[in-house]
């Protein structure tokens, strides 16, 4: 590993430590600033970015253990970067943003059960497909790779999809005060999401690493997706619901 | 590195981590005693000295791994010190810190929110403008450093512009209590923060560290003008909200 790509990595894994404590003591100072209908909505926020914290810890350590830069030459050590890490973190963290989102629209309490339920299990399904082919990094096994990307993206598909045009509907049916910042927060969800499966196949299309060490691309990328669609995405979250609480909504 | 300079930068590392570590707590504290629309203001000062305090610890434990100071003599590991960190910090906390200084003024919401993001966008493009210059210690290359130096001035003066001529006139605005304090926070903020860019042309005009090594008086000034535009800083913006909420403005 190059030693400008094992700087980007190293500190951008740090900027997510930083940013995603700072963000869950946010999300649970500002919980007394919004309606009790909100509340929900802001402790997931808050548990969303301390799940995320803990694993961008877990990571930074293990990247840590991993590669050493001494007198300016990046050394393997020959401990292995845990790459599940991740998956493990999404498997709980994406579930409940989409929650997050399904709670401060403040549908019908049906709607808001059977709409969760079922983008939550979409999620898992989702991210449970999607690890068997992240830890294909060998060249001649691409073609694996992108079996697992495809089933991946059939529950990856159907959640945008009810995104687009199911909170479509409900949007119509909010406070104008926060009409356009919930159009937003969705919009947001949507880019920010669909940069994960992008990055997924980074190293299919030439952004390749040495075999078997650590993708920078890769990391660099979901960490940036992560920021994105958790700490900014959770600030949106909070102001619709500080919107909604000041309009008595 | 010189025994001096060594202890120098050792304990201004650990002074900084006390202050930003005792101002989180108050910051948090304190927030129960100002009006609700003040509370996000106190958040988002705990929140800068939050990240602030965690930067620092890294800082501290990455010097401490690059030297060890054995028999009266200061030993370089090899291990690299992480300059980043500081970077890496400011891009979180300068837009945070320009937010409070907004949210205080208490603008209305249109005008909160348009100052607010392009103050923080300013902020932003600054930091990201100013860290491939730093990372210049050639002093052949100092013709570079100059050029990123000058490409971060540019943000900064807007920046320095908006304060002082855009604030000013919402200065006049304000209950006539906290109308001299806020002009006293607003000049806090322009002469801390015309103290970085003269930290970094430190090098430049003499200043100089040994080749490779860290340069006492880039760290130690960066950490003072720290301490002052986060700390200090944030302690003014808790003052104005407190009297601002006694006024019941």
């Amino acid at each position: 590993m190059e030693v400008g790509g094992y700087n980007l990595v190293y500190n951008s894994l740090s900027f997510a430590i930083a940013t995603f404590g700072a963000a869950t003591v946010f999300f649970f100072a500002q919980r007394s600033q919004v309606a009790p209908a909100y509340k929900t909505a802001l402790s997931l926020s808050g548990l969303v970015c301390l799940i995320a914290f803990y694993h961008y810890l877990r990571m930074f350590e293990s990247f840590n253990d991993a590669y050493t830069l001494v007198n300016g030459t990046v050394e393997a050590t020959g401990a292995q970067f845990n790459d599940a890490y991740r998956y493990v973190d999404w498997l709980l963290t994406v579930p409940l943003l989409l929650l997050e989102l399904v709670l401060v629209m403040r549908l019908s309490k049906e709607e808001t059960y059977s709409k969760g339920t079922k983008l939550a299990l979409a999620a898992a399904v989702m991210v449970i497909l999607g690890y068997p082919g992240e830890v294909i990094t060998d060249p001649s096994m691409y073609g694996d790779r992108w079996m697992w990307w495809v089933l991946a993206m059939i529950p990856f598909v159907y959640i945008v999809w009810d995104l687009v045009s199911g909170l479509g509907a409900s949007i119509s049916k909010q406070p104008k005060a926060v009409q356009g910042l919930v159009s937003k927060a969705r919009t947001l969800t949507i880019l920010s999401w669909c940069f994960y499966p992008i990055v997924f196949v980074f190293p299919m299309i030439g952004l390749q690493a040495d075999p078997g060490a650590v993708n920078p691309a890769i990391q660099v990328g979901y960490t940036v997706a992560d920021v994105v669609a958790k700490a900014l995405f959770g600030v949106m979250i909070y102001m619709i619901a500080q919107r909604k609480s000041d309009a008595g909504a």
